[in-house]
């Protein structure tokens, strides 16, 4: 096979360095730069010491213009609301764009203003980014030039309840995801709820009901009602979710468990077959029975770990997902987007087992 | 204050020991003796170094009899099942019992075979057990010989849904209940979930819809519901919650977040006046407005610590509580008891405040 | 017993906490004023919500003269450096002091200046100051107006080594102690090194031979040594360590391993019976033959559990030596000081057993 | 590269679960069988779900001569004491071996009989073994039938320690390690040490002298000052330590602090430059000297991570060593020594970087 220029921008937090060491260990890949602009000039090596001998790049300050030269496919690890611009710049000099941001994942402008709390900066392009989880969009992730990799929550809440939504199964408006992450998931700044005796024997929810994943959890889950003729209007069916974050005491992986009232009464053992054949072929989802999805299991691995359980006592149905929140909910995914629009098999890279324990 | 003498039966687990810290630091308790099977023969502090200096009672075998003639008030900190004999033998004897299982909670007999799969040895005997969460039962509390100390998962449960359910504001059948324990709600036997490796880094749901403390929840809540009048047949009105417990990397704590479509729209501010009124004059339920409820504020201490939230958008309450398992959740909520049933403040040996960080 | 009004200066990191959580249990204090720069205007319960309905204080700027005014006794929990001025406002204005910073530990202030990188502000105040260990101080402490209570891995170390040294018992350049902290030690700064996902799943050496700490070991180690005649002239006798502190991720406790060669063949029986003849009587030491030293067994307690061991293959003698940094490493051992400075038992408040697990 | 069959006996421990991670992502080899005396008849993935979709293979019953026929490589990760017996069934079989056990270290059957207190059962075969550390013994092991593959604990000891002691810089008798291991060292089999609530915020020493890895570890570092003609005899120099693990909250990764008094006075420069000197060209030795040696940059990789400090006041030279257990300490070693053993490229499937955070 071939073999691709990549350069990262933004890599000196955690998503950017797994970037580093996933894309450092693709057979196809050429790292041949990467930017932070608080560690400019410094070896990632001295950032990163488990990359020492690994990857010999030193961070440079971030030029999209001068970046872009350098690299065919381009990965911007930047804070929602800074990604915008680089994006632009990327795209007009031609380059393939995989955006880890928030910043064009929401189709509506307003719906991002009014969870993001800014305008949108270039409205036009959103229309060309495509919602990168490719177990929903494959083909259209394979040929786009500028794709929005989900967020590490609506991976786990949208790869649980799809199967669900898409066939009708559930109440609408029963729908409850209580998701809990690892502190990674905030990122690599300190802050006091991060700091380790805060968050060590510490166990709290946090913006209840408000948090920024939602619009993009119910855009995704909308979409998947309204294909299924809910919406015949061409407008999507409105799914709307009570949504809370917790974080837990552990560095990485998210365990999302959500609820939802059955439709009439559903047997456990249909339910398992109907997600085993949504499912079907998918290479980085991988259906429980036996054991429970957790993150242990999914450690620097690329999986989705679900279950399905069904309480028909009390008339609802419980689904289970697990998933590295910087893999599969990040880097991991991100990758795997790649893949899908440079043609590679979409596994290249990214086959290495979760480290257990 | 005149003293007691009390006596621990089944003091070898995380819970007996919580007792015996708590019961040696109470000015007018008198600790008798305390009993375990496995390490009969024992010094406590050999068993249990952090109270080497505190406590000199050596573990002795169970013989109820004996036992109670040694104490006016006795905690039975015995298995579920294991229990109910010793409890009618300290019963007989004329003594006033504080039990920890679950063996005394659950009025309806049928319901206690249903879910504990034994049949209740001395049905008679669960008229007069009251349960012992004394924001609810604190005057039969005060009046009565046994008390059936309330489960962990269910005291953090019901405090933070009682004022909802009392007062009828939400959709009975959207309750769900998503509570999260650390590993020492597990006991003190050794077995692969709690090994450390596994439990670290780790985080995994259990018994989705089928954990025993269903019943005193639901049994409890109806209670509830049926006093303001929704069932007036005298029938509880028959609550259903869906809940599942999931095992979290931290030694102590429970952190349990509720969820219920409101009836009609709900003003938080309303909302959380109405919970200062339900729960007025509590010593150790704390209301939270600034700070979000996080068992690392109460670890080591009675409290229960609640907030309210709401989802105006999508039409749920949220509601968040969080006590330490082995405190609140057991030795002392059922220390508590023992103050009411003896007279004694309530809070007295009880208001330590929590260990933190 | 007679009350006495006490404040505390630096009331808003770790110490300052614990100084709050147990001087609000203590029979004899009545707690006046707290400050902290940062927090100055906000409640106590606001920063810290475990202290809700237990501290009812709010927060204030630190103006000396001022407090001193409001109170008989002074804990200062203020930065090195930060406390000498305060410190000597406050014993100008004839209060009694206990400060748990470094500045008046060292009674050389050349030595003082070499490893702080400052000349002390007060030299003339030094010689007044009583180093606060009460095992090996007491009679000083009780008389003195000036307490400088020690670090967190000096308790610890000297504790453990005193019996050896002051019995002329082991190779004097041979002491290595190696020590591991919680990272509460740290303080509540959020700092990289701090952050969960830095410290969890991590252990680090830090300050190799350079820690702070070193002075004020080999100063008490070598008075213990000198009071022995091994320096006739009045000087210490001049031990040096090697010492090297870790960062464990944990959030309280301090395990400090000391090993040094034996002065010819030791019998481990007669080592523990000289330190049994040692600590005799000494409330809150614990010498344990049959369990470990952990912190686990002294979280939340003033205990210093402490063990001795033999290799007598390889000619070494081992003690290690369990502390709660935030107890007996800071704020437990103040308050001590304090109980025998103002003439109270000297286990007043302190008596709360660990809190287990 | 040719493909070679590959078998694990004892696969249902964390070591053999490694090795199976390891070898089913190694271009050239082929698993053909696992056993587990507990597990067998139960599908790897069912045991470890972290391997479903990786390890198809199922748990069987161990049979060594069976066993043998179907592997040209044997890798036994089986208790001490048990190994014996199945290597020199798979040796007579003229298969090549790699012993994880203690069982073929130790050089002489006495010192064995003496720290694992049986007789061996075939002294015959351990002039046969080859101590499997690459960077000592790297062109015995290519010639070797059997390697007998270091413990975790020596591995980061004799690598932190050699270029010292083969240069001859520090007094012999003033070696103390002090080690630290996540709890994963302790194997899978649930005890009440390694219960999560027992072992989490705790941290303790074990066997103070006592440890089974000291005369490993005495025995390699004698061969090394041996070398240098201390021991003209050719006997070895007799290097003994003061030797104390301690067991640390974490799930993987030791740390080793190692101290010694310095012969004269070194100088911290020319000491990094000997040991970049001692390992050039080492692969998976990483000299740090901006950074710390932290399990946490080693997770799931083969590197040990070293720095050297001196302590020029005190007279100490203090090493660091990092590396992760259970593979530069146990199955990445193993596989390292394999690549030997069959001429394939030293670093052949072991060049994943670590897993951070």
């Amino acid at each position: 096979m071939t073999s691709v220029r990549v350069a990262v921008a933004g890599g000196s937090g955690y998503t950017g360095a797994e970037l580093l060491r996933l894309l450092s260990q693709h057979p196809n890949v050429q790292l041949t730069a990467v930017t932070s602009e608080k560690s400019a000039g410094t070896p990632v090596s001295a950032v990163y010491p488990h990359l020492q001998g690994i990857v010999s790049l030193t961070f440079e300050a971030l030029a999209p213009e001068a970046l872009a030269e350098r690299a065919d496919v381009l990965f911007l690890a930047l804070p929602h609301t800074k990604s915008m611009g680089p994006v632009a710049s990327c795209m007009k000099a031609g380059k393939r764009v995989i955006d880890l941001s928030a910043d064009f994942r929401i189709k509506d402008p307003r719906t991002y203003e009014t969870w993001y709390q800014t305008a949108h900066a270039c409205p036009d392009l959103i229309g060309n980014a495509v919602y990168g989880l490719p177990e929903l969009h494959r083909s259209a992730i394979a040929q786009a030039r500028l794709v929005a990799s989900p967020g590490c929550y609506p991976t786990a809440a949208i790869l649980q309840l799809a199967p669900l939504i898409a066939h009708g199964l559930i109440v609408p408006d029963t729908i409850v995801i209580d998701a809990k992450s690892g502190v990674s998931g905030a990122g690599r700044s300190p802050a006091l709820p991060y700091h380790f005796p805060e968050a060590h024997e510490s166990l709290e929810p946090y913006k209840i009901g408000q948090h920024r994943h939602i619009p993009e959890i119910e855009q995704e889950l909308s979409g998947l009602a309204g294909t299924r003729g809910q919406a015949a209007t061409g407008e999507t069916a409105g799914v709307t979710i009570a949504f809370t974050p917790h974080l837990v005491p552990m560095n990485r992986g998210i365990l999302s468990t959500a609820y939802a009232r059955m439709k009439g009464k559903l047997d456990v053992v249909e339910l398992r077959a109907l997600y085993r054949d949504f499912y079907k072929g998918e290479r980085f989802v991988r259906l429980l029975e036996g054991a429970m999805p957790n993150p242990r299991h999914v450690r620097g691995a690329n999986y989705c770990d679900l279950a399905v359980h069904t309480d028909t006592r009390a008339g609802w149905v419980v689904t289970v997902s697990a998933i590295d929140n910087l893999i599969k909910g990040a880097a991991g995914q991100a990758i795997q987007a790649m893949n899908l629009m440079l043609g590679y098999p979409e596994e290249t890279g990214l086959v290495a087992p979760g480290i257990y324990p």
